[in-house]
């Protein structure tokens, strides 16, 4: 294979800083299955505090950090309603029926673009035979959506449909942060509207590894036996979560590079006809190769030979990611590149 | 409560006939679990041949009957896709993901009118971190759908879909005799479409209790297990499988007259604005109530008072259900009373 | 294969009297998952009562009896102590685990010489990482254990342990009408013992179909959940009950012939040595193969080759069970045929 | 609370050196899910070769290696058998049964004292109706055994005893350092007698975080799913690889040390009554409180106040452990603590 050039597969790829590792390098640990690793502690509540929140967990992972939470909101045999592409039913193995026991149905796809009256209208109550409807689930910026932004308007009036039918609502946060950046609003404000939030420390944050469950003080000493089982219960995590608190710190307010380098990459490719700038809302790019002379493994193998790395979507979908170590000159290469074989 | 002078909740009502009375007080028996009931083996013979299939297995729901089916057609954490109002994510209790682990996406609601390219659109092949679709679950007739009919044509464009995607296809045929009678397709025609079904005795045939699954040998030499984990191995059941046998041979013909009923109670009902005797394919009349004086559930507070029993089936909607123990009678006082309460 | 002429596998063979069959050709019948049907309601009521407990559910199988009990004793992740050769981890799938999620350890097999002291050694509390123990089950009579009845006074202990503990306490009764019958304990001395119980109406007692699991109002409410979860919830089941209604009124009495055919053939084969009358408590007789010429997959070849038909249960182990449906004579045979083989 | 003077607790405690430190702080890191780590590629590659292996994979925990083990090795509903003491059934919170839907039966308690004959007579064929055996699972060293060594010749005729049956045998060696330190068994003596092992990196290692599923290639690579569906799929999770790495190249001859501790610590006890140097096998010291003054409860708190940290086991029994971090110093502080409120 070529010399990569260009990784745009993934903001899960970036590397820790040297900054980064010196804070891991040096960072305090204990036994945290004891509950005693002051750089956990320190993470853990300064995540919490962000999102107005009493407490937070720290994950191995971002699956685990929803599958985490989706077991506190909806109890086994019970159901969750969510977005027919969510991150929770497509990437996480099934985990959430496996595991938790979760009965799932999905409205229609509709990534930042949710439809409140859709999802109030398939709420279920329960009864001798029904599947009772416990919690609702959305992803914030939602990822097969193309890192859309569901507007803070709709998640109020969504809040507002859990309160009214009695429902727990979820959010998959692994990239709140971009909305946060992207929207304005700021990540407690977000906070409130939710009972439970996955956040993602390793993808657009740049940490190598994990993410955080965030909730009410009870539901996380819950979540601490549930993530015991998962066999998410690490020893000497601080390691890790220096680098979460350092990323916390120091790489949310950078992402707006990340958004612009995002446009760019659309503007540039706009003129194949397989991306829209103004669709672009944060750090990802969706191709639309329905019209495209390559289909998506073919255009992800195409461009993988010449450096520039890529995920298809979908059958005639690729997704274009940019993160922090993507530089300027990365992007111009990836716009040559792809601007070629679309052509 | 005022007597009953019309039970439309459900054909899960009807009672044994004398002559089925006294084919299951004569019916040979043996011990089931140990295969050796006579009377068993004649019913799971007859029903598997009418539909073109090797084997049937008699269970004591058409619950457990959809449940084995589900778990004979997606292993553990793979993928179910399904309509949002079917009967095996909506009235079956969670079971396919508390019991059987699977996780369910679902198209909007369709009832009878499936759109094939949406649920096409759907599929996801396997990888390392998405879970893939592994079977499709259809309902014939749909029941949240008002006994509607998936023309065959639909069905069989799905099972193409299913062919070319490496998937199996299951039918919720606990009314597929409806079907049957008011389409004038065969049973084997609809069997030849679907790795396994479930079809139920107790429902519009008039049996007391007990479905099938049915399928090929070696998926119900499975379901054996199956049903015996869930803990549906009967002793002898014969006396059960004679009342089944009895229904097979004398009560699907008849469904016309329960169809002929319907449509009738739709006519008598159509001035109230609530019932559209142009959308009743079979035996089940949905009251549309958006415009009408009365709730799902006042109107069916009300009308049990004055002995007509019907099933409320959303905030503004109530099923009515005509049945072999429904004489005309009963249907021209259900009319009455409900266009009382509805004018 | 030759004519049946004893069938000693199980007393769950058994086919309903003509008697019974009357009952339930003529029993009111109305649709139970509905809650409506007259017989059921009859036949629970009363099964409840004779044990001194609030409510009961008809189950179709013993194993759905007590997988719904397990469930309800058993938190999903919980742990419940049994014998290591308890039906429940030994005939029943592995249901506890695949579809109650509850994690079991086992004492050494006792059968009725269960050591309360050794049970009370594995409790455990619940902590941080470590399996809380919530229940303990016990079988009466025990089936592996060749029928013995654990002595009323251990099993007083035992409830005493679980009060000291805060477990709850479930009886796998299926043959506890046996234990009742040979002990002379009255079945609500037993009853008030357990917080569930199941009892079996198809084994000993001759109905065709059916159990029931028996406890507090506000934990059989919880069951018919569970039991429609599990595919159990069936229409007109009143036909069964009164068969079950039947057994309960006229069949527990005549166990004591069931128990002294046991004891005739054991005494009839004790001179060859496999069989030992004073281990003979109820209506099962364990032959011990160790010294015998024939292990236990050839005994069951050779004895039903002359229509003796054994169960084998275990290399050189084989059950005899004695029922309502095997006459004077067909003990006798039996007898000869055994006698011959092991001679 | 006192400063701790000395910490036994557990091994898990130890906190990374100096020289671990850098190699994590300098460690090439790369995408783990998408298995573009080189040193976790590093790290696995080595420790399966160590125990003769084709393949193995990092996990955050020790619980999760061995739930991911159980799954490889027993399907769901199937059966393991194990110790009543083993951890997978005591301190991994019910995953086996609630994620894995395993089946369990347990031998009595027998720590390193393993009777082959007595597991060999557990065995189950499967069959219509039982559950049958899967696998076996062992613990070298063996945790509430107090750190004793199963003998090689045991598990060599336990491996014997799996042919036979056609049984798998799972290893959990969270501390099979220890008894390959102590017994002089090489570890790929160990390795070729299990399908699947687990090992710690995290206890007497002292290595921050992670343990290693161990097994043949085509078993690790479905360990990457489960794995993935239980949350476990990290990214930059080389960092922690390194601290592995670093302990497996430099940690394990010093374990002799941990040993000489423990022994020596026992001796300083033994009058007491509470301490059996003759039962030290490796780096646990169990002490018994059956005659002693304070029950395991008292004495905990009391040590603590005194700054020495001791595990209570039951409710007479109490495990101290040696490990890395503990000084020749701690020791005798511990000892001198311990004799003075036993006595």
């Amino acid at each position: 294979m070529a010399d990569v050039l260009a990784d745009l597969r993934s903001d899960t790829v970036t590397r820790p800083t040297p900054a980064m590792r010196l804070a891991m390098a040096e960072a305090p640990v204990g036994d945290d299955v004891f509950d005693e690793d002051p750089t956990l502690h320190e993470l853990q509540s300064y995540a919490a505090s962000l999102f107005g929140h009493e407490a937070a967990l720290f994950t191995p992972s971002g699956c685990m950090a929803n599958q985490i939470a989706l077991q506190l909101v909806v109890p086994r045999a019970g159901e969750l309603l969510c977005d027919a592409d969510a991150h929770v039913v497509t990437y996480e193995m099934g985990a959430a029926a496996a595991y938790g026991g979760i009965s799932t149905r999905t409205w229609p796809f509709a990534g930042g673009a949710l439809d409140v009256a859709t999802v109030a209208g398939m709420i279920r109550p329960a009864g001798g035979y029904t599947v009772a409807t416990s919690a609702i689930a959305v992803e914030q910026t939602h990822n097969r959506g193309g890192g859309t932004i569901i507007p803070l308007e709709t998640l109020q009036a969504l809040r507002t449909v859990c309160d009214d039918a009695g429902l727990l609502l979820h959010c998959d946060g692994a990239r709140i942060w971009h909305a946060h950046v992207a929207a304005g609003v700021p990540l407690a404000t977000y906070g409130q509207l939710f009972d439970t939030l996955s956040v993602c420390l390793s993808k657009g944050l740049g940490a190598p590894v994990g993410s955080l469950v965030i909730g009410s003080a009870a539901r996380i000493a819950e979540a601490r036996l549930i993530r015991k089982r998962l066999g998410g219960g690490m020893r000497q995590a601080g390691i890790l979560a220096a680098g979460g608190l350092y990323a916390l710190r120091h790489h949310i307010d950078r992402l707006a590079d990340d958004h612009a380098k995002a446009r760019h990459l659309a503007a540039a490719l706009a003129p194949t006809g397989a991306a829209d700038p103004a669709r672009v809302e944060t750090n990802l790019v969706m191709l639309d190769l329905r019209a495209a002379p390559l289909d998506a493994a073919q255009l992800t193998a195409a461009a993988a030979e010449q450096g520039v790395l890529v995920s298809p979507f979908g059958p005639r979908t690729v997704r274009l990611t940019t993160h922090l170590d993507l530089t300027d000159d990365a992007v111009s290469t990836a716009a040559a590149v792809l601007t070629k074989l679309l052509t």
